[in-house]
């Protein structure tokens, strides 16, 4: 078995100068707003650009354009960490993160939709870097969005096949024609949703630069402020039931909204996973708010907001913190906990398990209490009204177990890292999740930066490792994926 | 579909004979010890027995003796929880747990083995009392051999079909003989390892009440002790090794122990789950002394001896403490948090998940990077070289699945109580795992007194729950198990 390393330094190349792009792109508000990174982001910029156009250069003689499988894994995790290396210049340069630990954790942070902070002082930070730390997650969000609908599916990655088989373009061809279709129809609604919330924040009252900055990083999920209070800062109605919409829909399969633009609400609607997150959601949000409402005395429209804006904000993955909802009550605590590895919709730019994943284990696990009683009978599971194969519901399962592994050796290395109980268990579920804000020391009113530097990278690696669905990272690990046939 | 009431009342009749007897076996011990209890005793007795004579005469006029699988399901539930209910006679009459909630938490914690206690001052209880405590574990642990080797597997709960197919007399027989048979083999061992376990502890100068009362409950994996202190109390390196080696037997498939009484070691070590179980405690054992000799100024024998008497104390879900590991550092605290949901052997006296279950679906887990790299190949898991069934892998995985989802709505449940986070977590994490302490305000320096009512009926719940390995008592809820064919 051989690489494709040609076509693989070609593609690293092309996003390594798209990063150096988008960082060229933060100049005019570096201009604008004149407190300083113009320099810093001009190299950084140049810098990223000029190592792309090499790699992209040195490899454009090959005799071969296809990507196997393999070069598919590969170029994968290689992409998110290259960008995630160079992303950090801008913070380096400007002096804004000095420290590399801190700005590659910010970085991968950034690029990952995680949203995990080392930040003490956010408003300090020109706004011209703040830019670009909102941008690194609004292009982890269109790179999940070509990774979830286009590629794992392709590489029959946790299921994917089955929950976002139906996304528009998908059929029996090549790799590279079907990603480009599918990523083109999905980046649109991707773009024009972010302009939309972009506007609406605007009405609200919201600066522009705040505006454009938390429509970016709501659609990807990531949580992202440019407060150091979050979206606590924005203590209006208006905006904040804005901002959870937008989570909600940054939640929800890319390719439902898609056929929802479409006017098709019958497929939305018929879609089990959605309607399992909109009533979760809802649910949820009615539960809290009634608990919250009942422990604390503020009014019942601002419990049910307030409710409503966490529950979302970590069922999305997002992060955004409207309250510190660690000081609600114990249960309330242990719920949002365990609501980190809930996950929103496969297809979304939301990080975690999934939902989806999560209900066809249920089902098959009470199916197994039929089963229990009629051995004879064959019982499947089904999801979407189809019969689910043995061999995806064996994947699934083989993704969760894998998580559930990871998190539990992870939590006791961040304990021997040094952390406390709820942090460990927090921020490795934050992390794994792509979720961003933890618990304990690392709980939404607090950030990451007092953790040791073992336990940054540690983190980072987790948030790759969630990010890519585990199996992209984990599989280049193995020995089947070096072995030749 | 009809039960056959009548052979569920008499199997029932004749267990609360059973406990009656058990009862009036505590007589000699406060005879000897003039403590108090002994008309109490004699009362619980005989109600007991009483209440038993009565549902067996009732229904020894039967025309059917066999029992289906249906009724194998109601009187596992029913016979355990109408033993902890009159088994909490004596603890009423003699005023030693006047509370009858306390009272049902502290024999529900003996019938299953946990070990977790409301007691404030045991060394208070008169010694008949704190006998038949004891002899509650005793008697739960000889009930979970006969479930885990023979009825079990013949209902197919949980992939145990699979895991302790092997035991002596099992064959495609009548429900009846066979249990029978494999009973008295394993009850066999089960006794005879008490009393070894008892003439070491004797022999080793603890008294002779305290060597019965902790044989009886080092084999049952249960965890009570005579002293408020627990195993701590008995502060010398024999004492405890002994004690070490008996809990890691109990923890131990006793299929697989009776063929080493055989002198088939073979057998034994073709076991993957005896190698696993072995291997895991060994190094576990030595990381965590390592741990604690690194941290501490005690020296490296009394580091290796708490380290592993803790482990050992935890994955066989026996629950004595020799010290209070929560105070060593949060990476271990986490660490014997996650090691809560191993469980030991199948087929032993432990509760929780069991190592096997883990074993299956890691495996599996890591075989779907392989089937990754090769989606046309067939690549099944293989335990003990034996490939296993998709069906046993998809059951092995509903009982996980059930298991995380009970636990999960359970530590919010805890929450809505009102504990705080880590206790939450460590009490139904032990309670359903069989245990015994738990972590925070029930941890092992502490007891579960101080919990509000709702709080012991739930946790008493779960102890039924994960004893009775989820499926037995929740296929009593769903409809398929009432309906009829």
């Amino acid at each position: 078995m051989k690489f494709n390393f040609k076509i693989i330094g070609s593609l690293l190349g092309i996003l390594l100068i798209i990063n150096g792009v988008f960082m060229l792109l933060c100049l005019p508000v570096s201009l604008i707003y004149q407190e300083g990174g113009v320099f810093p982001l001009i190299m950084s910029g140049l810098i990223s650009a000029g190592i792309g156009a090499g790699l992209w250069w040195s490899t454009r003689k090959r005799s071969n354009n296809t990507l196997s499988k393999r070069d598919g894994y590969l170029i994968v995790t290689i992409g998110w960490l290259g960008m995630s290396l160079l992303g950090t210049l801008p913070y380096i340069f400007s002096g804004s993160i000095p420290n590399f630990t801190n700005a590659f954790f910010e970085t991968i942070s950034g690029f990952t939709t995680t949203g995990a902070s080392i930040l003490n002082d956010i408003e300090s930070i020109p706004k011209g870097i703040l830019f670009w730390r909102s941008l690194t997650q609004w292009m982890g969000g269109m790179g999940i969005i070509v990774l979830a609908v286009a590629i794992l599916p392709l590489l029959g990655i946790g299921g994917m096949q089955l929950f976002v088989a139906e996304a528009p373009g998908l059929g029996p061809d090549k790799l590279q024609p079907r990603i480009a279709g599918t990523a083109k129809r999905l980046w649109l609604i991707y773009v024009g949703l972010t302009l939309a919330e972009f506007v609406l924040l605007l009405l609200g009252g919201m600066s522009i630069f705040d505006a454009l900055n938390h429509s970016l990083t709501t659609m990807a999920t990531g949580g992202f402020s440019t407060k150091q209070d979050s979206i606590a800062y924005f203590n209006t109605p208006y905006l904040q039931y804005v901002i959870i919409f937008f989570m909600f829909i940054a939640g929800t399969n890319f390719t439902l909204t898609y056929f929802g633009f479409k006017g098709n609400f019958k497929k939305v609607w018929a879609n089990e996973e959605f309607r399992v997150y909109l009533i979760g959601v809802v649910s949820l949000g009615m539960a809290v708010s009634i608990g919250l409402f009942a422990i604390s005395d503020i009014g019942f429209e601002e419990s049910f907001r307030n409710a409503l804006f966490q529950v979302v904000s970590i069922i999305t993955t997002t992060g955004f913190v409207s309250v510190d909802y660690t000081t609600w009550t114990p249960a309330l605590t242990i719920l949002f906990f365990m609501l980190m590895f809930l996950g929103a919709s496969a297809g979304s730019t939301a990080g975690g398990v999934k939902i989806v994943r999560h209900l066809l284990l249920l089902k098959n696990g009470f199916l197994e209490l039929k089963r229990q009683i009629h051995p004879a009978a064959i019982i499947p599971v089904r999801l979407n009204n189809k019969a689910v194969s043995q061999e995806i519901t064996s994947n699934v399962l083989g993704f969760i177990m894998i998580y559930l592994t990871i998190y539990v050796t992870s939590t006791i290395v961040m304990g021997l890292i040094g952390v406390d109980f709820e942090t460990a268990l927090g921020s490795v579920a934050s992390s794994l999740g792509n979720i961003g804000p933890g618990l304990g020391s690392v709980g939404p009113a607090h950030n990451f930066a007092h953790l040791p530097a073992a336990g940054k990278w540690f983190l980072s690696f987790l948030m790759l490792l969630g990010r890519l669905e585990l199996f992209t990272v984990l599989i280049l690990i193995t020995p089947y994926f070096w072995k030749r046939n």
